[in-house]
């Protein structure tokens, strides 16, 4: 009705071909509706400190999840649950011979969580569906929303999307209590059939995932939108110092070889390398302990872990060598020895789609929201999905930079700017109408 | 019959008052039989390693203890065990009004121990009284041999014997897996009249401690006796580092607040502090954990624990004062917080007797023996026994400081050494003959 109304007065004007596009670039996501539906699933799970505790597989990510299909049917979208428990709504497009443009998120949650994460992204997913119907726009592509799977418990979902849920991994103990593989058949999924959940690269024109950005740059720098340039690579090292462990009474300052001394040496030199190099690298040791550990024993022994993140491979290594080469002037000095063993946990950086980058970009400003380019810290199915699809994400802003916690928050107009970005860049790739 | 030998000798050369003295002067330990001691209690709790794992009141425990009384029986000593399960064997004097020179130490091991920690002491004293039974040598005062209960899991038994063993320590669970009640019971002392284990002051002349060095000056400076000023004073401090935890990934380097970065500074520091003052107080950072403790979160929280021993009360509170001085510079730079909470476990630094330590020196140096006036960084029975009696103690040399340790070792010829010492020092202190 909205639609006719403006295209009535469009045409007025017999301005009908020009209109007709105007006239959906004036659509624009409804904010208080947005609200509604986070506000509906944050029922689901509901924690005391006003956040959700909706890990996978749980009870309450059950009835999160049946609160989701219903709405998508509400919303007249052909609801389907894959063997890996992915609940996919279709919006059927003019032409079923072209591929699909998919895009969604996950409403699983981390223990002790908050309303935003992941939430925002599928809330955003039915606010486009929301918006097609309102303005009655028909689409080229088939549309279909997705929510994947257990995102917080290692992007399960969206990893048997791409075919590389491997059988370890559904081994896992989940936060739910299950493993993942029963989390799977709890949910509706099928895990003895779970290499038919993985789609054919060509059946897909492109993913898009709307995010919060669970960081603080956006807030602070008051900025609306963020395109992000990737989702950064993960790599982990355990490193054990080697010390002399001694009587720490009896043996002198000058006669010991305390592997802590020069482990506290080499955590600030991680934070002094990541810190002084160009870019955006960041460098973490979050995890430390001494041996034997006795207040009273000078420690032989230490073991700490090193996780580097970047967007660029090779910065990655740069920032490690740099961190090995500070270790070999250690040793030097301390007489202690560090070994470095690589975690096979690495996810390689994943850059999005320039294209697609540039085309959120060239939407955002079309829509007058300001928006910067960024990665992604923190890890999403948009990495996994960027594998064998064009993908893009688009970020809004985290207040203070909370995130994986009760207190993380985004408004309803930044959620809804999140929104219109994504409505226009599915119908930018959707392409020609 | 050896004594009497040398009498005649010098009796024919007119000399027989001062021969007497000549006589005992003569008298060294005899390196074999204290191996032969060594040897025979090694063989209780032996582990794989050639050392043994003795904790008090285990079986190997009870075994060895069992050995002593019948050595000492051997020997003549009227043997007891008090209500802590002191092991304690008498040997007359010519005077019984006169107090008790008490000498000993103890043959309990840490789990995972060596041969000659506490063992050292307790042969060396069974080899005095050898000696004095060989050489048919009477002492004014009446001496007694002391085996002291659970040395290593809090001086238990020197403990008891000065008052000073409190309800709370009793029911500590000591490595056995019995709590220490339970093992006083185990090895013959009775834990509900432990009082009566507290000796009166004023029935000790003095106690004398013979000990391997547990450090490495002696051997690596070939220096044959230590001459213990006293026992270190210990205090221990919980260091809690506030930051603010946040996700490793999305908080670019600038924008962190990390505990363990401040935590490692202050290790640093503490290091620096120590080595930097003069003296030898030694400060030891042995234990720390950082909270979360994945290696994805900066660490918004790190515990350590820091050791600060010296002999003297004020130099240990200048450490402690320039550590905090150094977290106060620290908590500018960056924004974290320090709590520091004194543990309370401390102990005060026990000085030997000073008359006694000169006694012990100038026997040392008759003797013939290189000697050297040192600290003892380590805990032992005398810094109780020193706070109602004057205390001695004599150190041996530990080959390479190894202590703790099946590889802790000491000569038969550096054990022999002690051994002479601890008789000539006890026939000195028994005076005028």
């Amino acid at each position: 009705m909205q639609t006719l109304r403006a295209l009535t007065v469009l045409l007025s004007a017999g301005l009908a071909s020009i209109a007709l596009a105007d006239a959906h670039d004036q659509v624009r996501a409804d904010p208080a509706r947005m609200q509604t539906r986070i506000d509906a699933l944050a029922g689901f799970g509901a924690n005391p400190e006003g956040g959700v505790s909706r890990v996978a597989f749980s009870d309450a990510d059950i009835e999160g999840r049946q609160w989701l299909k219903r709405e998508m049917v509400k919303l007249g979208l052909v609801v389907r649950t894959d063997t890996a428990g992915n609940i996919i709504g279709r919006r059927p497009g003019s032409d079923s011979s072209l591929p699909v443009i998919l895009f969604g998120s996950h409403i699983d949650s981390v223990p002790g969580g908050g309303n935003y994460d992941g939430q925002v992204g599928v809330v955003g997913a039915l606010e486009v569906i929301s918006l097609l119907n309102d303005y009655d726009i028909s689409t080229r592509h088939p549309l279909e929303v997705v929510s994947f799977t257990d995102e917080e418990g290692g992007l399960t979902g969206s990893r048997a999307l791409i075919g590389k849920l491997t059988d370890a991994a559904m081994e896992t103990m989940s936060n739910s209590g299950y493993s993942i593989r029963e989390g799977i058949a709890r949910v509706g999924g099928d895990p003895e059939r779970i290499e038919e959940s993985a789609v054919d690269p060509k059946s897909l024109k492109a993913f898009l995932e709307l995010h919060i950005e669970q960081g603080a740059f956006l807030h602070e720098d008051e900025v609306q939108i963020g395109v992000v340039e990737g989702i950064v690579g993960i790599r982990w090292w355990q490193i054990t110092v080697n010390g002399v462990a001694n009587h720490g009474g009896t043996t002198p300052m000058n006669r010991r070889t305390d592997a802590l001394v020069s482990a506290a040496e080499l955590v600030l030199a991680v934070n002094h390398i990541a810190n002084s190099m160009e870019g955006r690298q960041v460098a973490t040791v979050g995890r430390i302990e001494a041996f034997p550990g006795a207040p009273n024993v000078i420690p032989g022994k230490v073991e700490m872990y090193l996780e580097i993140r970047d967007l660029d491979a090779t910065k990655m290594q740069q920032v490690f060598d740099a961190v090995q080469a500070a270790a070999a002037d250690l040793s030097k000095q301390y007489g202690t020895r560090f070994d470095f063993a690589e975690i096979d946990t690495a996810s390689p950086p994943a850059p999005t789609d320039p294209a697609v980058r540039d085309l959120i970009a060239v939407t955002a400003e079309k829509l007058g929201y300001s928006y910067r380019r960024m990665p992604s810290g923190a890890g999403h199915d948009a990495q996994d999905l960027a594998t064998i699809t064009p993908t893009g994400m688009i970020f809004v802003p985290s207040v203070g930079g909370i995130s994986h916690s009760p207190r993380e928050f985004t408004s309803a107009e930044d959620m809804a700017r999140g929104a219109s970005v994504l409505l226009h860049s599915i119908l930018a790739i959707d392409g020609a109408r």
